[in-house]
């Protein structure tokens, strides 16, 4: 399956471009509002996952053209470039394509790290509300912590909650992300239910910065 | 150390009282709006006690009786009863005590359940909007499954995520948690970041409604 990462230059989406590339055979294309930009992180991920014995070609392109026949489009982009990026890629996407959000929208304080709900109930539901009719939302990777994704030797233990009210596109992003070795997808029903996700990502850096044997944190449901 | 219970007749309050009494030497009492009910329930824990062969006698009182002396007052009533609980003791606690409120307000639709934020910002603050002047209030306990606390069968395996303004009080809760086997108190910071600790209670419930495998479920950060 093809699979785009917008904004996979960065932040979430590396992680995620190396361990799809890892540990799946989807085909990974990195999606940047510069294209080479875009193509210059798509080497450096190459050469990291060459250098652990895996030769896998990792595809590159200005966003538009990376979301262009992807089955799972991943908005890997900040909340507040969110809509500007679905509007950027919406002619281009497959008739099936699947769109995929992970951002969060957080406000720091004196206190520590707090979830900005949007107006629309969640970020994920921004997303879905920027999306061309008839392409399926789905949220999903809201809660993992980006450098340790992105680094192959650190071995995963996380739960992913998902969320979507197409059951068929969520059921595409879950086996997704049940290839990705140690991530459990789990359903977390419809998009609705998103904002109670996203609130986990400040909880968090609020724990990690409270305690100083956590960092990196992820979370498990048991 | 003594600690009472409010409303320690059910839900979370329950959990708590056969927990503490029988992983800890605190001296638990259970407190009721009505003072028969916390007798006859204290007695009911006694009983499940003396049957695991543990004789320790479980106070009982009417909540101010139950609040008068405690060292730890944790509220275990429901969101809306919060307010009115904490002014119907509030002339009776001693002046070192700790309120501890594990409350969570939820909404459901037909999507599932939702996290529904008082303007205070979380319940947790509301507790210490209403909390006597001078009286330290914690958040803690908000995400533990009731019915697998109150079961001494189950092993827990759970994190506790503690918030509080007062150092010193958030420490005295952190250690009462980690005195019941299984539970890891992790210190979230100021009340303030309340709010996203109580959201993932909703979560909890939802991800029990989507997969059949879950139930009786509480969170790990790793």
């Amino acid at each position: 399956m093809q699979i785009a990462l917008l904004g996979g230059t960065g932040d979430i989406g590396e992680g995620l471009a190396l361990r799809l590339a890892y540990d799946t055979n989807h085909d990974v294309i990195v999606g940047s509002r510069d294209a080479e930009k875009a193509e210059t992180k798509a080497e450096e991920y190459e050469t990291e996952l060459s250098s652990r014995g895996l030769d896998v070609p990792v595809g590159a392109a200005a966003n538009p053209a990376a979301a262009a026949d992807a089955k799972v489009v991943v908005c890997s982009v900040p909340a507040y470039h969110l809509a500007d990026t679905i509007e950027s890629v919406a002619d281009r996407l497959a008739d099936d394509a699947i769109l995929v959000s992970p951002a969060v929208g957080m406000k720091r304080d004196e206190d520590g790290v707090h979830y900005n709900q949007p107006g629309a109930g969640s970020v994920t539901q921004l997303a879905a509300a920027a999306a061309p009719d008839g392409v399926a939302v789905v949220g999903a990777f809201h809660n993992l912590a980006a450098g340790k994704l992105a680094n192959l030797d650190a071995d995963l233990d996380w739960n992913v909650p998902v969320v979507g009210d197409d059951a068929d596109a969520k059921t595409v992003v879950m086996d997704v992300t049940a290839g990705i070795t140690g991530l459990e997808p789990l359903d977390a029903g419809g998009l609705a239910n998103a904002a109670e996700i996203e609130s986990v990502t400040p909880l968090l850096i609020n724990l990690a910065a409270n305690n100083d044997r956590l960092h990196d944190l992820g979370v498990r449901f048991d």
